[in-house]
């Protein structure tokens, strides 16, 4: 997830503090990652933040310095790796509302994304923290998107993830053990 | 002195051919993966190149400025994606060199990830093209790594390509259709 510092005074306290959240998830899952590839259960990466570079400076023969460029929106989620063969896909938020999740936290593109990785037959998901109740969902994306489209609501509420969806047990090696989810997904989509 | 002129246009020209030696067959992929969305055959997105942004400004509120950065050597290779399920992930490089492919082409890193891709059962790939003899090879990572590791040589003669790999055929559209062999290579590992 990127949370893109826009204004400079408001950021410099709402930077701080939304940066602060965003890493903590982030953090937790890059950890997880390192221990599922050192482990080898699977091999997942974070994508990175698509940046428009606009001009280059050489300061010396062997360094290229970006002196312009620019965040891009990603058109893409974050995250996406193999295990067993099978494609996965997800996308992380922390959720700091108490009672619900606001859809404007997912972009359209992601949505479309994810939905064609259904298509395609991979497994995508989303991973959802409600940071004041410290806890994390693992959120299928098929249910999550039958919600988003029979709902009226610009939000789902933490009763809809709370009676729809598995908890991430937080531990220490790895902090966010959530491949088994994976796992048990391509053993009722793949050996039905 | 009268070297300064003649130092930037070394400098010029090397800076141009390399990026429109790069540019044809990073081109002919993108409209290639472009197409493969568009009629659902896969979805795969070449990854960003990653950037350490070192320092950002606001040069109005709702816009941030890149005005530091750095290219971080990757990680991982460039493409991966989905199709019927299955993760594959590949390289793809341009060779100007009319007999070989050296390998100091490739990283480490990147040997290591797609040995990792195999791991896991993934499809992993390189796509090489011979650019003075308009070829383009869909390489089996599993073949060339273990040429690689058979060979004494810091190169892989365009022989091997010849007798070993698949050519990948250029058309209109898609410019380069190379998920054929990925559906291929699909059905001998799954379908036995």
């Amino acid at each position: 997830m990127i949370q893109y510092p826009t204004k400079k005074k408001t950021s410099d306290q709402k930077g701080i503090s939304t940066r602060n959240r965003g890493m903590s998830l982030e953090h937790d899952l890059n950890l997880t990652n390192e221990y599922y590839r050192i482990h080898e259960l699977a091999n997942v990466h974070k994508k990175p933040t698509p940046i428009q570079v606009v001009a280059v400076s050489y300061p010396s023969r062997n360094q290229a310095k970006i002196v312009e460029a620019y965040y891009k929106t990603p058109s893409t989620t974050d995250y996406n790796g193999v295990t067993q063969g099978v494609y996965f896909d997800f996308e992380a938020k922390e959720v700091t509302d108490q009672q619900r999740f606001s859809l404007q936290r997912i972009h359209q593109h992601q949505i479309d994304h994810l939905r064609d990785i259904v298509k395609h037959k991979g497994c995508a998901f989303l991973i959802i923290r409600f940071v004041k109740h410290d806890v994390t969902f693992y959120v299928p994306f098929e249910k999550f998107d039958q919600e988003m489209k029979s709902t009226q609501r610009r939000s789902i509420p933490l009763t809809w993830f709370q009676s729809e969806c598995a908890i991430i047990q937080h531990g220490f090696a790895p902090p966010l053990h959530y491949l088994p989810h994976v796992h048990q997904w391509i053993k009722e989509t793949y050996e039905k």
